[in-house]
């Protein structure tokens, strides 16, 4: 492997590592061995193990939000696509799941990944934010709308891990959208 | 101290302990220094020290729904009181929710404290589902409504914690609140 594939095979073997057995169970020994390679090798990639989790979120994130969208997709369209983008990983990627929530405790007590952590949040959601603004025309509404599509995404993710009711959420969602599709449906004549 | 205060205390300590420092600096031997016991008196209490976050979250989940809402409060106020309960916490007990998502993604690997998160988060969308049932008879329509409650409260903390944008995240839930109302606001005729 070069130098470049090397360190993307290191991260993404992090993201799997810490999908699977948490943050309690991930070591420098243990990812090395779940890349197959030598410990020097990581710190040949990586100054310190921290760093780690840090590079692997920016690539999580970045699949997160790689999904297409029709150009001429409506609002219930998009938020269709937002919820089988978020609510799908749990069937196919529930390592994914696993390795963002524990990013999620980890940052609370880890100063570098919040920041990191923001930085990736900040911009999905500045992504999420363009596309309803293709939806929705004065700013307050559609910041609040990024909000509230953004946070019951995380939310339902965090509580289809927890207590495995996929059907539950998903019904909830299409409720939500059903709703909002009512109150903002009609605000932009684009 | 007597027996129950010396429980109860090792389990303020936790709580107290794990959203200061999280999960990695959760120890026997930090907790006990914590209370000012003994590792032994510890041990005394409780079989192991897994067994203390789960006895923890139950503390915690009766906490956060222990509020006050006036007997004639209709679905605006009660969304406010929710509102203020969830969010409320972040200015007051910043480390009861460092601890609660430290649990959350420590149950994603502990099949214990996971079925533990599950009935402590089952019995708090009973007692919402409980006050909902006062301004939704449909069913379906109550259970998909208290889905999107605690799931945009969960997530609401989710995100003000690691983006610190308290105002931002109550413009949300206000504006979701009004969007509510109008949809759900006279379905009920009580």
């Amino acid at each position: 492997m070069n130098t470049r594939d090397t360190k993307t095979a290191i991260i993404e073997a992090a993201i799997t590592l810490m999908g699977r057995v948490g943050a309690d169970g991930f070591s420098a020994s243990a990812l090395a061995a779940e890349v197959g390679v030598s410990k020097a090798t990581l710190f040949h990639h990586f100054q310190s193990l921290d760093e780690i989790p840090i590079e692997a979120l920016g690539m999580l994130t970045g699949e997160a939000l790689d999904f297409d969208l029709p150009d001429n997709a409506g609002l219930p369209e998009f938020l269709d696509a937002m919820g089988e983008m978020a609510f799908g990983f749990l069937d196919e990627r529930r390592s994914f799941l696993n390795a963002y929530f524990t990013f999620v405790s980890k940052a609370m007590f880890d100063p570098r990944l919040k920041a990191k952590m923001q930085a990736s949040l900040n911009t999905a959601k500045a992504q999420v934010r363009e596309l309803i603004n293709n939806y929705v025309d004065d700013e307050t509404r559609a910041r609040d709308l990024t909000n509230m599509v953004m946070i019951l995404l995380d939310g339902g993710m965090m509580h289809m891990m927890l207590l495995e009711n996929e059907t539950e959420v998903r019904a909830m969602w299409d409720q939500f959208s059903s709703i909002l599709c009512k109150e903002y449906g009609r605000e932009n004549s684009n």
